[in-house]
């Protein structure tokens, strides 16, 4: 079953059975009727016959009749006639035989039902929620060894740019680049439960990258093109675009991030798939990928309720301007409730890399003031 | 590299180059001498002869001299000559060849210089902590593909209890239960970075969890025992696990998780490895799990910063008791701010599959009053 920790289940998952399945023992001690039991105290003990003894795994040999008892291990099936485990250590067997019971106990007391855990026919688990560790647990309990959850979206990566060249060139000439974007993108899309298909890098000259979209559609279920920083490169990747599907946007009101654009592409004759856009900035691209793409992600992924990301609160170090109405996802270290902002050009990646999570200036704010306390969403 | 996601490099990794490895271009523009554009205004700007264009991935085929400049991408290498780029934004192609420039430029604006993402020589990437997904990106821009890391820890996960079947059981008989337990551990192990082994379920017979314990020791880094429940089932644990190693303590002042048996073994003639006997109780067992063995794990695995964990601060919608000395673990759910705690014998699995994350009553603390912020751990 690890095979399905982090998937996420078409469906609610309903349990064959009961579950523990039987009325158990949750300590060590004595099967009673717990009516036998009341008044019951160090001074005044109540006095019952041992009849017997449950074994852990088998059905009981023996019901409980009013004056009697069975010992009973945790865990042990609850024998017929019995309501209620008196815990050991409110018991000693003065004469073998006989036990006796110093502390009364309720009904219900020292006992799960037959259906506490789970009712037959009740979810074990909800369907478009990743499955957890305990999740595995609770269905293994139930006999669920196989279970049905949604495909892993396939993103398509796609770089462009005639600067470009693959992360195994060894040697550069003057002004060529190594892909790093898709790398990192790839990394986003495992840790958002997709399937990345690095497309390979396209140039810059005219109907290529339209030519690689049309390739990869049908195969996709989102993609994501990392295109050219320069406004000729942008202005290219939009024309290519626009001839495979409808542009929503071209430029957000956030940043880093305003060159990004959004689209819907054609894959069958009704099958849309979403496109992403992306500044040519490894670190721009990045981030927009982080706010729109990974959300977008989990929700092609079948998975409504997607996992919370971790949050911390921090005491900022210093001023943050922003421009009223864009919204500014800042780069973070924090040191001992500290968040000190990492500046530097977007084109710098170790801003990134350095980085322990981003604040967010929200679209109205003109800034934050240093010595607030702000909401740090850590990096995993 | 997406297989090095999240794994543990062994080393710092050093960048065999500067990055970007040559002084770029952050804007489209045109490449100056900063000077040259002193004084500059929309009144009275500055004219300069335009003597060329930089391509994307090429080596410049001019330099720049005093009142000339020369058309830069984003991205484009810098010639020589220049120390400024000034964003077109800011200027005017007035007549064909010559530029006015309106608002002046410092040395070094809208440039990044050959080193500035990372210095030749300086870390890509910090032995000991797990790769994030932009640090993928880091080591490719470097056009580092390959690189040394921690081996995944093995934890063979040991099942115990005579009443305990396999998953795949279709129907249990009375007082039987699926190995829950194991499963969930799994999913625990994996998402810390190591490689469960599930190394089957042992009965209570004397010998037999000794026996599965000298099989499974040389093959690996961390072995959990679920143990038995019930006090007879846990001695027999306990006397195994004292037959193959050293017992550092058998009880732990936690709730729950008391019944928590640690040890360390012999796996060859110096070598040890550490084991942790867990509570019968596939909740405890797993809250045990999560507090000292994914800690542990992540030790084993060379990372000496394991991730954070997400956490967030609720209200608390009802008094917790717990007694002095002893450190409580308390499942709660979490809406609208407000944590509510889940109760239930730790019996019941289906308490943890409900529960958003927990809150720690710690160990001098007799309790927590309803209404106050708790820190509440999330689980992932």
């Amino acid at each position: 079953m690890s095979a399905a920790l982090h998937r996420v289940p078409a469906a609610d998952i309903l349990s064959p059975q009961a579950l523990p399945g039987f009325a158990k023992s949750t300590v060590d001690g004595f099967a009673v009727r717990a009516a036998d039991t009341y008044g019951a105290s160090e001074g005044l003990p109540s006095y019952l016959d041992l009849i017997g003894s449950v074994r852990m795994g088998e059905a009981p040999a023996v019901s409980v009749k009013p004056g009697a008892c069975v010992a009973m291990p945790t865990g042990g099936v609850i024998p017929d006639g019995a309501d209620a485990v008196v815990m050991v250590e409110y018991t000693a067997e003065t004469m073998p035989g006989t036990i006796e019971v110093t502390r009364p106990v309720a009904p219900g007391g020292g006992i799960v039902r037959a259906d506490d855990d789970v009712a037959a026919g009740a979810p074990l688990v909800t369907g478009g929620r990743p499955l957890r560790a305990p999740d595995l647990g609770l269905l293994a309990a139930a006999g669920v060894t196989s279970i049905c959850v949604h495909a892993r979206p396939r993103v398509a990566i796609i770089s462009t740019g005639d600067e470009v060249v693959p992360p195994e060139t060894a040697h550069l000439t003057a002004g060529q680049v190594r892909d790093a974007t898709a790398s990192a993108l790839a990394g986003l899309v495992i840790e958002a439960g997709g399937e990345p298909v690095i497309a390979g890098i396209v140039s810059d000259e005219p109907g290529a990258l339209k030519e690689k979209l049309t390739e990869v559609l049908p195969e996709s279920d989102l993609v994501v093109v990392s295109a050219g920083s320069s406004v000729g490169a942008r202005d290219e990747t939009a024309g290519a675009v626009a001839a495979v599907g409808d542009v929503w946007c071209h430029g957000l009101a956030i940043k880093p991030g305003k060159p990004t654009l959004l689209a819907e592409c054609g894959r069958g004759s009704s099958d849309r798939v979403p496109l992403i856009g992306l500044p040519g900035n490894p670190l721009s691209a990045l981030v927009v990928f982080g706010q729109i793409g990974i959300p977008l992600l989990w929700r092609i992924s079948g998975c409504d309720k997607p996992p919370a990301r971790p949050n911390v609160r921090a005491r900022l170090s210093r001023d943050l301007a922003s421009a009223a109405g864009r919204l500014d996802i800042i780069q973070v270290k924090v040191t001992d409730g500290v968040a000190e902002p990492l500046f530097g050009p977007s084109a710098l990646l170790s801003v990134l890399t350095r980085a322990d999570g981003y604040v967010i200036i929200p679209e109205p704010a003109t800034g934050l003031d240093a010595g607030i306390d702000v909401d740090v969403t850590l990096y995993p």
